[in-house]
């Protein structure tokens, strides 16, 4: 149950080591990530980085153009017409989600123009699996028959179908919507801040994930009102702005590495994380959930 | 995928119903609670009951006395001695658990005492399924062979060891203890802020749930040390009493109410969260993880 206190123990008193006893003790987390090398790290395009400053710091968002392109064009356009920077996040709700946006938003005489970004764009919920480099990982789901990594985003896959779609794990960035499938256009977004709401996916169109900054977001008062609306406006957290790395000056750009999905040393975190090798453990699990499945995230220099 | 809009439209204007638009539309979860009957609800023993008073309001916790009998005593003896009062939340880890207890519990000089409660128990992964009163929901879950409900508690099951234990699903709260399986007297209490962290099922006491509150605990500041311990003791949340209800007077008691589990309108609660007819969904998903099923709590009166 503990392979590193065993093989510490034999390394003192062993005359005779085993075949069981010569192999090394399976890797933790920490061990995988302290053998990562430099090649297993990447650092996001900035054109698909966002900074949203809020009283508390930075939150750092990764889009993924490659999964929801439509969306993911239109937040570019918003984001450099500054169109975020004063509004606020006006909604979170417990184990759920924070969302931002305008309040104005349902009424047209005091709405904020979208400027050069599109009122409408089509429903991005899934996509072609063929080509997408959706790589599926061992792991019984609730909900799909095939789970994985897609872009470096949490996914599910339904090879029946010949589809794919990003999973709302903690952390998902996606755009809400009315009743109408294709009534999102990114200007109103919402993070994932609690238990996984799995019954979202191919729900609504998933726009990215935070690598940054979900500890701004989950400490956020919870709004009193229904789905976590604030019912007085000075309770909203307003947004001092919002931009994309790739328009902020190198200087002042975030130094940020996201592991690689897909790789030999992520699918030994995978296993590190099913198999509990932590001295912790008294039972190593064996198992494993999409969601509980870390992309770790560090800051280089 | 619109049933209920579906089913207006055809009282407007269908001359012949067919068997299939004769059906009443599946309910929602707001139509189950809205056709749930005085029995359905129940009143948690006072004597199973918590009120944790921070700054912020209260967090009412429900025990699980059936499930880790040894801790749950402990506890009662601790609040029954006032031990939690004065001590403080001592680390917030983002999606993962708050956790509460004494800063000095391992500096024997300077620690509280225990009172009447054990310093020593036994540890209470899991207990036998037979006459548990376990039920299982239809799911597939990627950590356990069974998943369901045991005494209102989310609850896994494996039926080939006879055995049950409590899942960790958001809100659950447990004893945090060091690494002998044993090293937990419920003194140390955490609950859960994030996703469900599943692998401590079975590695860990759990003792309970928080019925109400839970944003209280979630929304607050997470530690910037390693487990989202803090720095500065000023960091901390304090705790400014902790009781059972049972010995708060009668008349300070809330009138705290949970939907049972286990009952045909439960049934169709879970159905409901299975099924999703609301008409913002586009796909009814059809597919539930247990802990995305929501126990309901409500204030009577």
């Amino acid at each position: 149950m503990r392979p590193l206190a065993a093989a510490f123990a034999c390394a003192l008193s062993c005359t005779v080591l085993t075949a069981a006893a010569a192999e090394p003790a399976p890797p933790t987390l920490a061990d995988v990530l302290a053998a990562s090398t430099a090649d297993d790290w990447r650092r996001p395009d900035p054109e698909n980085t966002l900074y949203m400053r809020i009283p508390g710091g930075t939150v750092v968002i990764e889009l993924a153009p490659r999964f929801s392109p439509a969306h993911v064009a239109n937040i570019r356009a918003l984001a450099r017409a500054h169109y975020w920077d004063g509004l606020a996040i006006l909604r979170v709700q417990d184990n759920y989600v924070a969302q931002w946006g305008d309040p104005d938003a349902e009424k047209p005489a005091r709405r904020r123009s979208l400027g050069q970004a599109k009122a409408k764009l089509p429903a991005e919920f899934e996509r072609e699996a063929a080509g997408s480099g959706f790589h599926a990982i061992d792991s019984r789901d609730a909900y799909a028959p095939q789970v994985g990594f897609l872009d470096g985003f949490p996914a599910a896959s339904d090879p029946a179908r010949g589809k794919v779609w990003m999973a709302h794990c903690y952390g998902l960035v996606g755009a809400g919507r009315d009743n109408a499938a294709d009534s999102s256009n990114g200007a109103e977004l919402y993070a994932v801040i609690g238990h996984a709401p799995r019954h979202l996916d191919r729900n609504i169109t998933p726009v990215g994930r935070v690598l940054l900054g979900m500890e701004l977001l989950s400490s956020l008062p919870r709004g009193p009102a229904p789905m976590g609306f604030y019912t007085d406006p000075a309770q909203r957290t307003p947004i001092a702005t919002l931009r994309l790395a790739s328009d902020v000056p190198e200087s002042e750009r975030l130094p940020v590495e996201v592991l690689r999905t897909g790789t030999p040393t992520f699918e030994r975190l995978v296993q590190a994380r099913r198999e509990r090798h932590e001295e912790w453990f008294v039972d190593p699990v064996g198992r494993i959930e999409l969601c509980n499945v870390p992309v770790p995230v560090r800051l280089a220099r």
